[in-house]
């Protein structure tokens, strides 16, 4: 069962998912190599905008005032945008395997607090959370390079941890900057406020995650 | 009536255009200073993309081999590139007007080339010269804080010859790209080879559209 708070916060967060996950992909489109690439991260990008009417839509309907929900969702947005702001790419590889563990880390936060979101929320939640394609995408692409150059995988693979300390930086931020979020992850802090050790089991929870992600692209986290 | 290599570069062109409006409004609504003229942004750059997988399943199925139309797609895309990459706005108005004016000159040009394609090929070309909706939202954000404030306003008819000798640079240099194009856009140069001098009366008729899109935001050209 969620509060109504939690319920705001959730979507705005699947909003706010979105509408980075938009602006990543295109900003990777607009750098791929080639024109297949640019095609298909440019086609994944429109996708994942889809869902925002229906959040929007479903949250203004459940009485949260528009405003509320616009702040809420451009505050959200403004700790999301600082992940890619501090992880910036030197060539094509780095800036696949950033959106993938971004992608990757955003997603199973974003299930985590969806997880005991009421019915009729869950079904409007259920179209952010789907898979839009992008982490069998980058695995096709990047597995076999990886495969073919060891050289290539140590650099990546180092890559990825800095990328990964970012994202679950922005993880930990994002939950710290809203209580609402901490409960709907079934979170439970000690003492009055949110500390950052009350959130190490759910870090722990992402960083398998993490390091799973990365063995399917051949690459220890 | 059009030659098949007129269809094809016609075809191409849209493709490209297509394309470059998609990476420029999605880079637009990342720079976006509020959630709405963000949403709206990003929402007008995915519905722009759709008509792509439309424009390459036609050309295929007339026989252009997929890898020459995806090769001249790319050669016609960096041509549009470089329209962004040498107008760097400095503010939000700025950014407006740049997309503003490209837009216009990309789409006056498109709809010249595409004027005498037969009905089949017209018919699929169609939606990439539908109105995406960018002109008037502009008009509609821009033309009131231009009329309240004459400093903003004449610093942006600066910025806007400046944008439109860009555009017109770009439109010339496609041209002399593509010999299909040019005949597609019913010029006969007087030589063997097309010279800049028979594109005259072609950048004099965009000429007259930018300055009457201009007039739309109550700037002189």
């Amino acid at each position: 069962m969620t509060r109504d708070d939690e319920v705001t916060d959730v979507l705005a967060l699947l909003a706010a998912g979105d509408l980075a996950a938009f602006a990543r992909l295109a900003d990777d489109a607009a750098h791929a190599p080639e024109l297949r690439a640019r095609i298909t991260l440019s086609r994944m990008a429109s996708a994942g905008l889809a869902p925002l009417e229906s959040l929007e839509a479903y949250a203004v309907a459940q009485g949260t005032d528009p405003e509320v929900f616009d702040d809420r969702i451009w505050q959200l947005r403004e700790i999301l945008a600082d992940f890619d702001a501090r992880t910036t790419p030197r060539d094509w590889w780095e800036r696949l395997v950033r959106t993938y563990i971004g992608y990757g880390v955003a997603y199973e936060l974003e299930y985590i607090v969806a997880r005991d979101l009421d019915a009729s929320s869950a079904a409007v939640a259920e179209p952010s959370l789907g898979d839009d394609g992008l982490g069998v995408y980058v695995v096709d692409v990047l597995a076999p390079v990886i495969q073919a150059e060891p050289q290539l995988g140590a650099r990546l693979a180092l890559w990825g941890r800095r990328v990964v300390g970012e994202a679950l930086e922005v993880a930990n931020r994002l939950l710290l900057a809203s209580p609402a979020l901490v409960r709907a992850a079934g979170v439970t802090p000690r003492g009055a406020r949110v500390e950052v050790e009350d959130l190490a089991p759910l870090m722990g929870q992402l960083t398998s995650g993490h390091a799973r992600r990365m063995a399917r692209l051949g690459l220890t986290s």
